[in-house]
């Protein structure tokens, strides 16, 4: 049997955990993990159940699950262990992001797969051909902006994907494109979000002479930069550290924040509610 | 009306969850937080739940909870969080993490009350009294051990404590003192455990050339610096730092990890079993 | 004998280090520790010397030294080892890290002395007292604002200090207050600038969701929350914690990072050009 | 014109930095990056220095600057940055940190470039080719560990290497092989040491309970896992993360590492004196 990942938010009121764990109980369910949290301020509940069904559990049936917590007021994303992430990756020419995430994805980091790339230059082509991945070399100009969006949507429908990410992608994706790709997309800005929004941020922090630098992995949404975090992670700058050891440094912390984004939205660890999210580890 | 707060653990079997939360919906309790996990190697789940009864709740009534999980196999531990820590110090001639203890206390950082102060050295009375802690100097010589031990439990008994903390305390405790002492022992040991165990940390990691040192807070047991763990962390150094640099940027650590200890523990976030914790956060 | 540290910058040419280790060495002088770099972007040449002199040296003829090396045009700040700060200290309400920096004067973290504090509350009076440190109880309203800075400027210069420290002071140093003054001001911002200046930076970064809360600590300007950065440091926050829940984590990094900054300056490690730093290690 | 850089140590005496210094000077040379150190304890002295020669500089002259310096009793390593590492690699079946060393020196993060590579299995051979490097499957047994190693020797003395890298190199190798091989050799172990040497260091830590877990990159000795460390860093664990959990994260702080250790190497940045290293960041 499989396992069920649940994650739920809605406004808090008594027997939220009851409900759900009994529900899960009275099936014969055993619960593997389980994080319940109530936000003081908000007075908004966060719960997050994993739970392995009895052996002959109908798997159609989780669907009373969720009614019964959407009758209690929750939000409720469920889904199933066995039917993992189907990935479509957007890079430009900058491999760093890209390369670490195939090579994680066949080092099995991921609860899901790459299924396929598109990409506005061909330079990746021979790498994705090595580890078996479709390539597709969609060329973007300000006049062709609108026929490449659909291209690329035409690509990740038909390659049934249910995340995009994009692996230092170069260009902004239209709020159109967005609504009509219909599933989240993940982006890394090589910043510590809030600070360095917009362009050339390693040079910006270079010029603001900060000690430490960061990188952000966000869920893309119309508002460039502005999506809900979902990953951060910083580090150490001196004087001995021009522009471009800031952007090699970054390198590094780009490709581990991305793939940690990655990984806990793949894991349903991430649940997003307005303009943030709680990541439950 | 207090919250209440459980710490379980045992062998994992369906329903555990279930059980608890519906012990607490069912007389109007409210579950602020929880957290469950089960360890796949050994089998074993643990939970710690934090719920707001009802405001007519009985409190003597919550025996009952115990009972119920006790007898799904748990080992249950359970507070009301208005019967907050009663804290004794052991503390020895270096002064940081006992006066770092003292600050933080008044800054309302710990779920819990400083009560009372033994030392083998007078060095912090004055501290004490500016800030109205009792302060018992009880020299300890090789010959004098057992009094001395006889004198601390004397101390802390009398002044109702649940919980010693050792504040860079220079002397072992004994098995026989632990034992009779009756609550848990918080100890702060210099250096990254379970790398340089023992005497003098910071030059045996200087002559080994580490490149980040560390410090580990952990429950005293007679087995000197093999208790069980419950923080951890660790800053960077160089070539540039003398044994006596790695001293000054290594108190820094020990406050901070032996306060991340102390509080944990007096929140009841800390799970301690066989020779390891669970520090839920 | 004492040693010097000097802190030189300026245009790149041939013959800076070459020139500057003769002289020391010519006069019978041992450098210590020695640090050059070369901004290959900009071209700026930064170097730090500390050095023992010989047994004989005649401390007036060090002169000569700071005019060979502006003769190359560099700037240079030198100074004896045991001409160590006088700090003042602005201190508000909150006391952390106030009552930090002076548990680390006396631990002797510092190459230098707390001379006097001034506060617009009377708090931390008896704190003050406990330690022997001069408390002034100047209070500061919009009408009272001139007075007051008089007043501040008075003790200070009277006190001969020559750096001031604002440990968590909630009141903007005008930028006539910082030119009459006449020594450099180290203040502490609660936040990883310039992501959140302004006020209430835990507030800001709870509601944009960042993973990651910050500290900084730089020399005050006339422009707030904008002048040179001295030290950063970052520490991890997620879903669980609650704006109150930040202050509290943010403490630990607001003293920390005070601190070293403060200990940086008064060993003659901070070199700022323009709206940077330059920190030798 | 080539830069230079010297690595130097032994005891100090007035005298070092301005000799140094001086010559470079006389003849024209520019220093671009210089670092000394005394160590206050043993009275070791160490230098780097990093300088670009006049554009008529005689190259051959730079073996009188190692000469001068090796009068006044230094140790000095001198290379030109123009004569790149030659590097030879060691790998087994676990492929992390070989793949990711190969997808940074294809980014140019270091100072030389792979040569060859050896393995005692086959599994690597598909994934150089795709990067064209030379691939040698060299199986090793008890029976054949003599003429492996012979082999080993044969092909990395052909391939001119100056530098061989154990990328999770799954064999230990005999103090004969490194004496004949002929330059250092970086390795990789999955602790933070000395915690946890020998075997399955991701058990061994997991078993203790330890709040962190770490990597160490060292230069190998014939004691095994106790050669002069030149990285280390570590990542925070919890109760939810199983051993495989510490292995995945491990990998990457095992690619960090070992790429920093190598990097620094080839920069000359690492100097080893006894059982130590200074590197010069």
């Amino acid at each position: 049997m499989t396992r069920f990942i649940a994650l739920m938010h809605g406004p808090d009121q008594p027997g939220l955990v009851a409900r759900a764990s009994a529900w899960i109980y009275e099936r014969g369910g055993t619960i593997l993990h389980a994080d319940q949290h109530r936000d003081g301020e908000s007075g908004l509940f966060v719960q997050r159940l994993e739970w392995l069904p009895d052996a002959d559990f109908d798997a159609m049936e989780v669907a009373n699950f969720k009614l019964t917590l959407e009758t209690m007021g929750m939000r409720v994303d469920l889904r199933r262990a066995d039917e993992p992430g189907r990935i479509g990756v957007l890079v430009s020419k900058i491999p760093h992001c890209y390369q670490d995430l195939v090579l994680r994805w066949k080092q099995q980091e991921f609860a899901g797969d790459l299924v396929t790339v598109v990409s506005n230059h061909p330079d990746q082509a021979a790498f994705s051909q090595a580890f078996g991945l479709p390539y597709h070399h969609v060329p973007v100009t300000k006049e062709t902006l609108l026929e490449a969006e659909a291209e690329q949507l035409r690509i990740f429908h038909e390659a049934n994907v249910n995340l995009v990410v994009m692996a230092r992608y170069m260009q902004i994706l239209s709020g159109d494109f967005l609504r009509r790709l219909g599933c989240p997309v993940i982006n890394i800005h090589h910043s510590f979000l809030p600070a360095f929004a917009g362009g050339r941020p390693y040079h910006q922090a270079h010029a603001r002479g900060v000690k430490l630098i960061g990188a952000t992995s966000h869920y893309a949404t119309s508002d460039l930069d502005e999506g809900p975090i979902i990953a951060q992670d910083v580090t150490r700058v001196s004087h001995r550290h021009a522009v471009e050891d800031l952007v090699r440094k970054g390198r590094d912390l780009e490709k581990g924040v991305f793939a940690q984004a990655v990984r806990a939205h793949l894991e349903g660890r991430v649940l997003a509610y307005g303009n943030k999210t709680v990541v439950f580890d």
